[in-house]
């Protein structure tokens, strides 16, 4: 059986506009491997309900998941959670349990549930709502469409919430061989070596140290067999490295 | 007259994998906001020809410029030049002033401009050349879509090839406030400071600091004046920061 497919969808100006790099596709991308889901793309848009919802509706119904990440704070810049729900097509409003997490959480710290905080307790109706340890105003999962904070401490701990309850596929693994050659030296060769292993994705990543050229080239896979196979047929290709 | 638009479509399974940390895209978005393009979308697709396909043709007919990173080296996976001319319907095939700019620079450093290597040639017919004073493999600007390499110390010359070519816009300029507060607690004000003034972005970036909440307010806007108003209006709110 194929493994499930996913997309993320990153929400922010601040990405776009050079002010902040985003962290939370790297990170997302390795839980996703090695959970053995394949992440097939990114999108990043900015802060606008159109753009917003017309990217969430082609990524729900092109791939089994859907990250989002950004956009489900108090300010009036955080538009993530209604955009979701008009994508869907579902009513949003106040939900118990979020006003309830965060009721006991501000009463706590000192800090005033105000209407601005109430926004993040926000849900479309038939959400599940994700575990936030870190801040506690909670993320949600609306069937395939799973909504995450975007400061990279939030995301991590809801991501860690989230991928246990998803069934994942084989891991990706895979194997780096470094060869001290340039990439158009091994081009040749490494093709009819993706030839002959159809069920490996290979790559070659060029470097240069010490003003000589080099390549890491990344075979990846689900069978710890054929990856170990290809990788030893690569090394005999260029047996002085 | 607004700013001109550009998407960025980050190209190769590296990134998905979360093998490779992309650096490109925030490195174009803040040359673009200098510039005075306004960076509305980013995809990062998978090294196969129908997502590359499918992702360039929307972007390029929804935005004014499109950038490219990625899969324009000499290897099995670099797919990028053909399906560029695939997607414009254009023929592809070794161009002769692309092969002499890689024979002259083969021929200095006593490599073999083999068969793999002369793939970097293979430019879509009517595009111009991105000059490449790194590792001098072209780049290519057809049409409103400018394909440049993946490697960023290439990705960064080509971006300084191109931009001097595109006619900017106003730069976006920004001005930052630090508020000694939780998110929650300025987002009321904040709303109506963005109401008041429609023509400025106002993001809020939230921190934690020796334990206490805070908010960078970043103001974004063409016009310094009214910038200097907001932000002033801004501190003018919260006098004990």
């Amino acid at each position: 059986m194929p493994n499930p497919t996913a997309a993320m969808l990153v929400i922010g100006d601040e990405i776009l506009s050079g002010r902040t790099r985003d962290a939370n596709m790297h990170f997302l991308a390795g839980q996703l491997t090695e959970k053995g889901v394949d992440l097939q793309e990114v999108r990043v848009v900015s802060d606008d309900a159109h753009a917003i919802i017309a990217a969430l509706n082609a990524l729900r119904s092109a791939f089994d998941h859907v990250f989002t990440s950004g956009g489900i704070g108090p300010t009036h810049d955080d538009i993530t959670a209604d955009c979701i729900a008009q994508a869907f097509g579902t009513p949003i409003d106040i939900r118990e349990d979020a006003r309830q997490l965060l009721a006991d959480h501000y009463a706590s710290t000192g800090r005033e549930l105000n209407v601005a905080r109430l926004r993040m307790a926000r849900i479309p109706d038939g959400a599940t709502l994700i575990d936030n340890p870190v801040s506690i105003a909670p993320g949600f999962t609306l069937k395939n469409v799973h909504v995450m904070a975007g400061v990279p401490s939030v995301f991590q701990a809801m991501v860690a919430s989230v991928l246990p309850t998803l069934t994942g596929g084989a891991p990706l693994i895979s194997s780096t061989v470094r060869i001290d050659r340039g990439e158009g030296d091994i081009a040749g060769p490494l093709s009819e070596l993706a030839e002959r292993f159809p069920e490996l994705s290979i790559g070659s990543y060029p470097f240069q140290q010490d003003g000589r050229y080099g390549s890491n080239v990344v075979l990846r896979g689900t069978d710890q067999t054929v990856l170990s196979t290809a990788s030893n047929a690569l090394r005999a290709l260029f047996p002085n490295g």
